[in-house]
C-alpha cells in the first residue's frame, strides 16, 4: 500500500478560513493535476469533516481518464473511504450516491441505526473502539485490493495518519493567498507533535497556478 | 517604508508545536540568509508573545555583517522593535540590552509602572487605545528614519500586519517536518480572513537545508 496526502494550502498554511468555507486556493492547473492524482488512486480517502464541511463527490471530473480506467479494467471512479468513527456521514453526501464504491470507516461506537442506514449505501468497517483505528482500518483496504490510496483531507486525519505512521507521500500545493485565524483549519491538526516529528525529504518543486506544488517523501518509509 | 516579514514554518505551516517550544525547522543556509536580512534592514520587529516565549536577542550574528554596517555608517545591529499592548515585556529579555536601540510600541492600555520601567531601557511608543494601532506606530517608526522593517513574528503580529496592509513581501522557509496540532502556532494566526484575502505574487522559490525558500510579493503594494 502506498498512501499520497494531498492538498492545497493557503500561503500561511490554511485548508480554508475559520468558518470552514471551501476556498478557491489553486486553479486549473491544479485541478488537472488533482483529477489526475484521483484517477490513478484505488481509493480515495476523507475524514468525516470533510465530509460534513464541503460535501465532495470524490469523483474523476476528466471523461477520458475514466474511460481509460474503464479501459484498463478497472472501475470507471476509485473507491471512495470515509473515517467516520461515529457514523455521522448524512444519507445524502454526495460520496454515498452510486458513482463509485464507497466505504465507510467507523469504530464500535458508531450507533447501531446509523450502521443499518449507511449499510444500504456503503460498505462499512469496522476498527476501533472509540476512534477508528486507521492501521486496522487501512490493513482492512488492503484486503480488498486497494494499494495505491490518496488522501484528500481534512487536517484531523492527515494528522492521525500521520501519527499512525501510514503517510509515504505529501503533496502540498501552496496558494498565492492569506487566509489567517488561529482556528482555521491547517493541513495537520489534532493533537500535535510534541517530539518525534515525522521527517519529510523534498522531492520535487514546481511553479504551479501562481503558487507552488511542493512533493514530498516521508523519511524511513 | 518597506515591510518583509521572515518565518521558517513547518511543511504543514506551523511556527512551533502547541507547547509553543522553539522548533528547529531550518537549517545554518537559512540561519545565514536571516542574518543577511536582518543585516539589511534598519529595524527588525516582533510581537511580545515572540518575546515572551523565545526571548530573542535579534542582533546580526555575523560579525562581518556588522562590522560592513558600521562602515557604511549604521549602528552595528538593526532597532529592534517589540509590539506590546499591554507592556508585557520582562525587564530581562535579551532586546531590552544595549547591543542596539531598543522599541516598544504600547498602547494606551499599558500599565504606567510598566511604563516607567521600560523607559529605562527602551524608547516607548503609544499608539490605540487597547490595542496598539499599527499604522499608528509603523509611521512613528518611519519618522525616525526605519525605513526597511524586517517582522520575525509571531503568528498573530503578522496576521494583525496583514489585516493593516502594512506587509509588502512575504518570505517563508518551509521546512521538511510536520508538526501538526489544531493549537499549534502559525504563519498568520488572529481572527482570519474570511473575505477579501490578502493575495500575493510569487517571486522567487528555490532548494534550501532540505527545505524550500517562496518570496512573495502581496498584491496591490
Amino acid at each position: 500500500m502506498y498512501v499520497v496526502v494531498n492538498a492545497a494550502v493557503s500561503a500561511d498554511g490554511k485548508l480554508s478560513s475559520r468558518r470552514r468555507d471551501q476556498l478557491a486556493i489553486s486553479g486549473d492547473e491544479d485541478f488537472a493535476r488533482v483529477d489526475r492524482l484521483r484517477a490513478d488512486s484505488d481509493a480515495v480517502v476523507v475524514g468525516v469533516g470533510t465530509v460534513l464541511a464541503d460535501d465532495p463527490h470524490l469523483t474523476v471530473k476528466d471523461e477520458q481518464l475514466r474511460d481509460r480506467r474503464r479501459e484498463n479494467g478497472r472501475s470507471a471512479n476509485p473507491a471512495r473511504v470515509v473515517v467516520d468513527s461515529n457514523g455521522r456521514t448524512p444519507m445524502d453526501a454526495a460520496i454515498l450516491d452510486d458513482a463509485a464504491t464507497t466505504y465507510v470507516c467507523l469504530s464500535e461506537n458508531a450507533p447501531v441505526e446509523r450502521r443499518a442506514d449507511l449499510a444500504d449505501r456503503a460498505q462499512l468497517l469496522t476498527a476501533g473502539d472509540d476512534r477508528v483505528d486507521l492501521l486496522g482500518a487501512f490493513a482492512t483496504l488492503q484486503e480488498q485490493g486497494l494499494e495505491q490510496i490518496m488522501v484528500e483531507g481534512g487536517g484531523e486525519l492527515i494528522f492521525s495518519l500521520f501519527e499512525a505512521g501510514l503517510v509515504d507521500e505529501l503533496r502540498t500545493f501552496v496558494g498565492p493567498k492569506i487566509v489567517g485565524g488561529r482556528d482555521a483549519p491547517t493541513l495537520a491538526d489534532g493533537e500535535g507533535f510534541v517530539a518525534e516529528f515525522p521527517m519529510l525529504e523534498l522531492e520535487e518543486f514546481d511553479r504551479l497556478d501562481g503558487g507552488v506544488l511542493l512533493t514530498w517523501c516521508v523519511e524511513g518509509r
